[in-house]
């Protein structure tokens, strides 16, 4: 028996870490030896979930390959959003709820993708066919994961999937689902403390797009003009962080989660592909996107199929 | 509800056939319209086995996109082995046993892998997690192509999943599975009645590997030696096929079911990575490798980790 990481994605959300330490807690119980850890520090939003339901931290890694030869990835497949040195590894398990991309491994492996809207609900699930319990704590977290990713059933990446499982674990964790999601949302948004680099980082992703490398991040908030009261500095922050990391085009997505609504600041080039996927002007770099609260969703396919066109 | 074809793929093997039947059956079960097709006929074994449970062949297409905008994939998932239009459709499913390769999509889908030996024993436990009866001639089916794909139990990749799972599935059909699987096996070995240009095809799989094309045809038989007493003609067949083609290097397993060895001819460039794979010299093209009877597992992944080196 050889030790596995199991870890989310760089920029962890909640998700991100608690289907870690979902599965890793699963796999254990099945008899792997394994240990969740993340590729960087929870946000506020994990942060508070930790602290309400007393559970530590991943440790954080760069690297796995000084500790051990196999890992296995949740809530991401591709490879730039993964460790980094991911492929001096062997991938054997992946649990995840995105589109497959830029993932690519030597050898058979276990697989476990569903178009759903958190990694937690297919973890759920998979507790539920091998029959393990769920202790008091880690349901709580799971909870957490599933109302964090679907913005308490907002986003159009909800499923019955997602509603039932959050139930059950809201029952498991001994809370009150409606009460405790909103606080928590909110504990997310907490952006006034937070500069202008910690803003376009935290929640962000990159894409490989026509050959091009897309950047989206997204910021949730109960005050989109508080957001753009910071725009000037944002843009700045933005080109630097572009020319610093490559980053050919830039998409920060200012997420409302009362009424679910989006707004985008669009930064580098190709911004007609921005235009062409939403069928919509930018105006000065911006343009509004009702209902829009899914990167995923709503986003991606969309850029990647106007890149595709 | 719009419908979708289910298939396996290109140069279908029994499991190709049977997985794209036995997976569009539980779909349609499950509220879903599916019909399951073939990317080519049924090779000898698989014409047996459907002959035996009395089940008729799958329609043979070749694109999918005049007849349906979405698809499901068993048994493959690399874009050379699928379907022509593969790139026009969407992929919603996935149910696989192979590593994961060239394989890509806009949106989140359902994908289901797991490192055992045949797709059918995926799929019998997706029955089983549904709750969903398999009538008696699919189970005759499934049946066969785990036979098929683990050789008897012999091949490594074989797992008690599948053991358990065909032990199910020859009671539920009525069989004796030792006595039924070795008359099959012979049934899929009649070498005789075909072409050159038969046997290097008709189990033959194309691999991206190091930016070169390579093509690996596996062809079963009782007798190594009537095999190569062809091996001049077989020769000028796979110069001509890989020239008209593109196949930069093209390894021919020849697998001896009863022992369990394999001798392999190679034809094209670069050989040398044939030979630093398996850590032997090739002999006037050709090389025995006792015990090897895997593509997947035992040829495959030693060329992949050749060409990365």
């Amino acid at each position: 028996m050889t030790k596995e990481l199991v870890f989310g994605h760089k920029n962890p959300d909640t998700d991100a870490i608690v289907a870690a330490k979902a599965y890793s807690y699963l796999q254990n119980q099945l008899g792997k030896e394994t240990e969740a850890v993340a590729l960087g520090e929870p946000n506020e939003e994990t942060k508070f979930v930790l602290a309400y339901f007393d559970e530590p931290a991943p440790r954080v890694v760069d690297n796995a390959r000084p500790e051990v030869e196999a890992v296995m990835l949740v809530d991401h497949n591709e490879e730039q959003q993964s460790i980094a040195d991911i492929k001096e590894v062997t991938v054997t398990n992946v649990v995840d709820h995105h589109r497959i991309a830029n993932f690519a491994t030597a050898a058979p492996l276990y697989y476990h993708a569903e178009p759903v809207g958190c990694t937690s609900t297919i973890i759920y699930g998979e507790f539920l066919a091998h029959g393990i319990e769920i202790p008091a704590k880690l349901a709580g977290l799971m909870l957490s994961a599933i109302i964090s990713d679907t913005l308490l059933f907002k986003s159009p990446t909800t499923t019955a999937k997602d509603e039932v499982a959050a139930q059950a674990l809201a029952k498991l964790a001994g809370v009150d689902l409606e009460s405790y999601g909103l606080e928590m949302l909110k504990a997310g948004t907490n952006l006034a403390s937070k500069t202008e680099e910690e803003l376009i980082t935290a929640d962000a992703k990159s894409f490989d797009m026509g050959g091009k490398t897309v950047r989206v991040d997204q910021v949730n908030t109960v005050d989109l003009a508080e957001v753009f009261a910071r725009e000037e500095a944002l843009r700045q922050a933005i080109t630097a962080q572009s020319k610093a990391e490559g980053y050919d085009l830039f998409l920060l997505m200012v997420t409302n989660i009362l009424d679910s609504n989006t707004r985008l600041l669009v930064i580098g080039e190709p911004q007609e592909m921005v235009e062409k996927a939403f069928d919509k002007k930018l105006v000065d770099g911006k343009m509004d996107l009702p209902g829009v609260v899914s990167r995923k969703k709503q986003i991606v396919p969309q850029l990647e199929a106007a890149f595709n066109a």
